[in-house]
């Protein structure tokens, strides 16, 4: 992605806008084809001076203006004339935008799409591994960690599904010259806007949208809720890792997660990158959500503030795929420390689950009574809950010891656990398998 | 809006998913069905406290433990046992957060049309309007106003559009229990969630996302996006309005607009509260996204952080397509101004025109040397481009008066505007035909 | 805090406002004392009908035009004519805005003392009750729960300084007039201003600001960093709470951190609350620092998204503060807990300290290596660290068995720890003690 | 700005931070003099590779892994051993930032007072130059341009003072090893603390703040504050810049607000360039506070978002004040435009003052009733008020035609706005006189 959003590549974007254009209007009779021709074998980024036009871009306060120029003089004399035939800085950094989008989006639907597919091996293999549920952060019911990767899954794959529709349908091509009428390309306007969006195989917008940005604050908003999701994971990993309940740890290796005066330490060094990103991700996104309000027909500033903004969304959301990738392929599952962590409470875990079958003899109400004031006595008393119950002579004479065992065992309580990790991945095979994205 | 996310209607949706859930659980042949009925008999908000149940909201954390009670206590005692039967309290909370979105999104979507029907309307009224365009606040070129609403046109049907899809697709059923296994209804889990999404006509989720909020985090980007929009509309009129501009007024009557101290005043003050709604919302919108990254099964403050953010989003939202309607339905257009104003710079408007005629004869690099001089010469003088362009014996030789006259005619340098305005009422009644929103 | 910003609190401050208005102009000899008199008279808020004026807020986009309206009708009519006499809108808004936060800091500084003492006498008790650090959420090395608490203490009595700072030097009148020139006041403008400042008994600026909005930036920027210290303090609590780490628990009673369905469950409700609390407040305060970018004389919706957006800052600022001083009091602390915790590594958390040890034996790099080698065998062995490290000759040659002991005593790596904690209560008992808050 | 915060910049700081180590604990006696000689020797940016460091860290996720290997191995062997000792990663980061930070606030300071002294200039100049004043974008009032330009001046002289304040007071060393508690250093980490203050010059805090990020919250917001009054400025310029305003354009020259497309074109690219940078840090500014709340003794994610977060704010910042510099130092300022302006609405401007002159008579709220219809009718009448207020018997049996002509002069209702000059000058040059900044 770093790659994909480099100065260079932005250059190149730009390049491409230009030689499609020319292009389009030589398809639209406006400019001689060879003009065209000659300027889209111009149009190659390694005959430019990257960083000679970046210094002339703080300077202009625009790209456009240095790449026009530099265009200019590298094209044949004929040529000259034609190139940036019409349109105006605006149609060239945004349509440049948009390619550099589709390729952004399309890195992050392949990679998420790595991320979905490690989830659903985990989700399959972790399916009877149980753990403990927790909300707000304490523990409440088991779970299976199957089921919590589950949810990294649907999470994951709707957030992908939503970028490859964006790719789909959200992007569009930037045509409107100086003011938004094509006036500058006279009658052939909506001609040479078609011919440009075959061009660049770029959807077609009904007219230019140089001053509503609907468009990039949807990106925006799509990368912070795609960066959302890896955040949560990373959060879930970040805790589980922690020393205290150590059910998972990151992959290992040299120069992964070493302290550089701990040796002892695995630290999550993945999810804390990966929240970092995320964190930075949503800053940016609010920016462009907050860009939308625009002046007239060219913004004075607001649009200036995506051009930077956009790209870093694209690169910390990568990055945040990209580690989380790495995190779940290597990722150390430890299913003993999950089980023992189910212990840790000496039942009280499954007191709902007591509840639930004691109900079924005295009611809801008094089953509640009861389970509380033996979960009361079992925390004061430090004893396991089991002995606390069966001291109770209202509930040993409702639960035999075995049905009180039964009760408290985890494995019996995992409700409709199996079926929505079916459920998950069902619909996840569903939609992967017929969306042909590219 | 502000009835349909008031606290009662808070407290009406929370009763409909317990009464939903009861209907679905008694189908399931998890409860009586006379329990079911009993319950759903009770479910209506007149008949409970609000204020009492607010009070007790902020003592135990959570609206839903009074509510429950309430409900508790009200059923007739056969049927209390059942009441809230195997859900938690984010169950209710974000199937009621879902009820209410709907509510929300259905009224958002009706006035969004509205407000495009209206950009409609004046698109096709103002098609031969002209004005000038500006772009950084400085006038570029001329455009027709009707172009300018066509643009607002289609960023509110698009804005439309995506909430009207999220009400369709990106609405979800929440139940899941107490940590997302449904453990407390058995093997019946999945069978009550089918139901209760049927019963509340409700998409059903493949499984619980107590703690992904993707789908809370797109809502508020969409509202965050339309709220974008409606901002865009209003900067527009303000700007329009400036009494140094004067092209629109605001609607005016009693009370609107008046100044406590200035009687000569017409405050844009539509599009101001527009303007304060739409900060506010996007401030609301980055607290959403920023709230994705939740603990395990259930969050520790960020999932509460969205209780009161969403809803005031809903508010906000509506508040500021609500006053648009009002400032589109009575806007006052002052198209001799527009007129007016598109002579202010006595022809250097439309150079980029002349450029381009006389370019067709001594070729672009030259006649732009030739026009920047010429429009050097009037500003420095204070003269008319005319008068400097035909004085210019290398302009004069290739352009004829008239010639002149016909390039520094506005209505003779719209390029596409009609056009583009063409394409965006067709794409509008394409979609607006065909999209049945309910 | 609620009472010090809800609408009534506001109306009163608005005609604090006016009635000290009224006051400066008597003083200066614009208006009639009698006038002034009476206006005083009636500026009390329980003679006006808070909710109608709310209502005509809403229609006319402004607070003070109603209030205005009103304030006049109740006034006897020979002073009608001289109630808000040459001010505007912003003055009255502006200033009354400024009590509140006055009232609103005042508030704070006491309930943020109130935290930092609770802290003060934590960091003090818990001087010698040891248990691990963490970095990353690992467990890294022994510290304090005292060390921990003095942390908190500094953090938390420098917010309190800051808002004291802002309290005594950051809020100021304003008072322009209709465009910040108080021409409406002829050549008094100076003198009504200093007797307004007198008055009121807030800072006289040297010119209006109703454009210039760091003032308020500055305040919402102190709430959110006051939050923020609230936050961390929260966030540590919630993960000391979790159910595998167990060293604190929130104050328990009736009402507080049950869970509807799970009877054993001990929720951190009131740091889940901060938390919630916080992530609201950055949002607004993002918005208030956003809306610094104001128009000319008066802004065109900036400033009126500060309306609500401060008020709520500082209500959800002191939610925050007062759940903090809760939790603190009524903390359960399981020092027995921390301790066994520190045990969990079998010796691993100790490592650094025994390379520094041995370091001074054969080097540091080789010390390094040697331990980092008894880590990892005793990780993959599941053994202490103790027991690798005596069974590598490399290390036993250097220290005997007690001195690997002593090295792998947690109390006797607790360096600057009590050193710290001294400094932080000697910081905090100078500036507490010196600084008379009124 | 930007040299002062590259990635040299930072690998210097954090060498100088090693190098200042070195020598405290060489003065604290833990370390050889000589081994603390050799480090300072070798910490000097240009001899290491930044290319090489930057590619490590992105693999260590942590500079200081690769900078501490890379001192280690250029130092003379025997004192590669005193290296980086007893310092964990964050005491170097967050020591260099908070060098990185003082240079930067200098940075700042200083050309903050560069604009206040245009600024002071521009007031002095301009206090007689008569210009609307605008609120919600309408004309209010007469102003002097020279007060507009005088609320800019103590705004930005209060955004400095606020810089200064935390330059000397607001930045602090950290040391605390690796669990806050400086363990490492032994009974010396106290006495190295104070050393390593005295080193860099930096206050020293009572204990190590890793956790308790409120020092760099409060540097970014007070960036934000000073950006956000660059942006004030900004916005002012570019609404008098526009076309149909036309009060002030930014200096011209060659590169400078050209359009690629339109000769007539001044853009006013320095305002836009700032606007764009201010929305930009304000997003940064959200992330920095949002990032508070951070886990124990060292944050999973937070701790790391402010790493670039920082200095990019740094950067946007100076580039903002930088551009406001130049903007100032060459605004033209268009006197008789501003004049002309005043009487675009043929006296409406003055209305206020008719009604204070006429309520002297009548009273007021007859003057009220009677200039609002004077204003009415003038207004559907397009003449003159003048004509209308004398055509009405009511006020001309009061009114004079002189009387009348006087009160719509505009220089005969500027208030207080000479004072207000005075005042803001007398506060500037008495602050300016007064601190001392470095």
């Amino acid at each position: 992605m770093r790659s994909a959003t480099s100065d260079r590549a932005w250059l190149q974007a730009m390049l491409d806008v230009e030689a499609a254009l020319a292009a389009a209007e030589a398809k639209a009779g406006l400019i001689p084809e060879e003009a065209a021709a000659a300027i889209a074998d111009t149009c190659h980024a390694d005959r430019f001076d990257v960083d000679a036009i970046g210094r002339a871009t703080v300077a202009s306060g625009t790209p456009v203006v240095p790449l026009v120029r530099a265009l200019t003089d590298a094209v044949p004399e004929e040529a000259a004339r034609y190139v940036h035939w019409g349109a105006t800085t605006q149609d060239v950094v945004d349509t440049a935008a948009m390619l550099l989008s589709r390729r952004g989006l399309d890195l992050l639907v392949e990679d998420l799409g790595c991320v979905a597919e490690r989830c659903a091996e985990l989700a399959e293999e972790h399916r009877a591994t149980l753990m403990p549920g927790r909300t707000l952060l304490q523990q409440a019911l088991p779970i299976s960690f199957g089921l919590k990767v589950a949810g990294w899954l649907v999470a994951t794959a709707d957030a992908r599904d939503r970028l490859a529709e964006l790719r789909r349908r959200g992007l569009a091509v930037q045509l409107g010259g100086a003011a938004g009428t094509l006036a500058s390309l006279g009658p052939r306007g909506v001609d040479v806007l078609h011919q440009l969006s075959a061009e660049l195989d770029l959807p077609e917008p009904p007219l230019p949208w140089h001053a509503h940005r609907g468009r990039v604050a949807e990106i925006g908003a799509a990368l912070g809720v795609a960066a959302g999701v890896m955040g949560k994971i990373a959060l879930d990993v970040a805790l589980m890792a922690q020393t205290e309940v150590a059910e998972v740890a990151e992959p290992s290796g040299p120069g992964r997660g070493g302290s550089s005066a701990l040796p002892h330490k695995r630290n999550p060094v993945g999810a804390v990158e990966v929240s970092a990103c995320v964190r930075r991700v949503e800053a940016l996104v609010g920016g462009l959500l907050g860009a939308m309000t625009q002046e007239h027909e060219r913004a004075a500033g607001a649009w200036q503030a995506e051009w930077e903004t956009l790209p870093e969304a694209f690169r910390l959301t990568a990055g945040a795929v990209d580690r989380i990738r790495e995190v779940l392929d290597g990722l150390q599952v430890f299913t003993g420390r999950m089980r023992a962590n189910l212990e840790l409470t000496h039942g009280l875990l499954m007191s709902e689950h007591v509840v639930m079958v004691l109900a079924e003899r005295v009611g809801r109400p008094q089953a509640r009574d009861l389970v509380d004031a033996a979960c009361l006595r079992a925390v004061d008393a430090g004893r396991p809950l089991r002995e606390e119950l069966l001291a109770d002579p209202a509930v040993a004479s409702q639960l035999s010891p075995a049905e009180v065992d039964a009760a408290l065992d985890p494995a019996g309580y995992l409700g409709s656990a199996d079926a929505f990790i079916d459920r998950a991945l069902a619909a996840y095979r569903a939609r992967s398998g017929g969306s042909e994205v590219r």
